[in-house]
């Protein structure tokens, strides 16, 4: 399990990078800066925890996602100019970060005994959400409604990982085909443009410009 | 039980396809539009839930909510053109929806043991809650805020079923009196233009434009 | 403990206030204005307890908070005028309330065998999070992450008290010094334009205007 940790933490670490970024863009001051980062990292798990009932939440037991934000807030703030040439290096951590949250959400939410369709939502939410409300809070419309396949990706991953634990592969290599397999794919949706069509089917008589 | 079950079920529907139109006017991806009719379905209960102790919470514990919401989504987006000139069926159901939506709030809460007041309340935020979670996510203003009589409709209807209770009347009755009620407050309310006065009252010194 | 119960319902009060005030400034009508009035209210300390599993939450338990912001959504209606000419005197209520939420979510905290470090995080969060769920939801970018030292003087004042109560001074005690604590950071800071710098270092190449 130490390996997952290990990545548990760096993808909290990055997803406060990612939080600062957006905070710096909408010129926050400092302290704003170190909420979002925060509630982009802790958001989705603790979302998914008051979901199914398992509190305190998660980070409350655990004083290393806050020090994992800490550095990832001072990080990302420290070295703006740097990380926008670093685009790629983010995109691989970030897609690290939401294979691995989840995982982790649907493992904890099947725990509960509640039912792997829910547990898939679950994962999704525990590596989406925090996005959604950093999104939220700067004002910003969500990204994750209009973007290249990102969610999409995790539930694909999700039922990936549901399936590889049926065939008893052992639980790391579950893990780390099941993040490959995202990373694969965002990549691939990234390269090739692929998307979902929109939701609206015809210019329809909207209710706002 | 079985009918109140099943107009449970229609509202979940109703609430999802109010959802996905939503997410269509914002031109959000098919994924987007889906998860917005989820949110706008479950969002209320979840809150509920959440605030007095019920969790997991209650979708979680019955796949036919969630079966119910992928039809009303997939309903809302594959039938759009016709669905606005539907807007009287739908403003129909979608108050079925809130009355029944309020009901259970209602009841769950006093289950729980909790004051009928905060059960009145807790009616209400089960009714309307998904809908402005749904406007803040897309970034539109929470209409029940400034629109015609719809919150209010289910405080008014949540007394009304707390007065039926305390009469002995059978509890499919008080469910239809009450449900009944809020649609004729509704429709009397939107024909008359009936509102509230404005929280303003002068032209004040506003903050921002 | 009775003056700092009196406290709290004048807490709620205010924060009730400032919560229809803002709506007012929106133009929402009546019921939203009472329903921002209660979220502003108790939207930190619900927030509190659902991370850490005290539920039903607290305002459910005590019909006295719901009166407090009955009267306070009231008077801040009747009143509106006169109020914008008392900025000072809300602004010290509103100091008053912040410090002495900061201080029971912090106490609340420690209670559920939470570390302090996030005891002071939840201190926090349930003096300001119903102000940034006002702004959200009332589509404003929330006021707190571009201000003066709003909630910075929560987290200051929650790490004077946990310091005090090391040192055995009486409860009541350590409370008055860290709300007069907090309320003179704030003036001040109010004063002397004291400000945290912006989480934005250069005049990055932003993603939106």
């Amino acid at each position: 399990m130490d390996l997952i940790y290990a990545l548990d933490i760096v993808g909290t670490f990055v997803f406060a990078i990612s939080g600062i970024l957006t905070a710096a863009n909408k010129r926050f001051d400092l302290f704003g800066g170190f909420v979002i980062a925060f509630i982009t990292a802790v958001g989705g798990g603790s979302m998914r925890d008051m979901l199914i009932g398992a509190t305190p939440v998660g980070w409350m037991q655990d004083l290393n996602y806050l020090i994992a934000i800490g550095c990832g807030a001072s990080f990302g703030y420290l070295f703006q100019p740097y990380i926008y040439k670093l685009r790629r290096t983010m995109f691989l951590f970030d897609t690290i970060g939401i294979g691995l949250f989840t995982i982790l959400g649907l493992t904890k939410t099947l725990d509960f005994g509640i039912s792997p369709v829910i547990a898939v939502m679950m994962g999704t939410v525990s590596a989406v959400f925090g996005g959604v409300i950093r999104d939220t809070l700067c004002n910003v419309e969500p990204l994750i409604f209009r973007s290249e396949i990102y969610a999409t990706a995790c539930v694909a991953g999700a039922v990936l990982f549901l399936i590889l634990r049926q065939t008893g592969l052992p639980y790391d290599y579950s893990v780390m085909s099941t993040v490959l397999f995202i990373i694969a794919l965002r990549i691939v949706a990234v390269r090739y443009h692929w998307g979902l069509p929109e939701a609206g089917r015809t210019s329809n008589p909207s209710e706002e410009s």
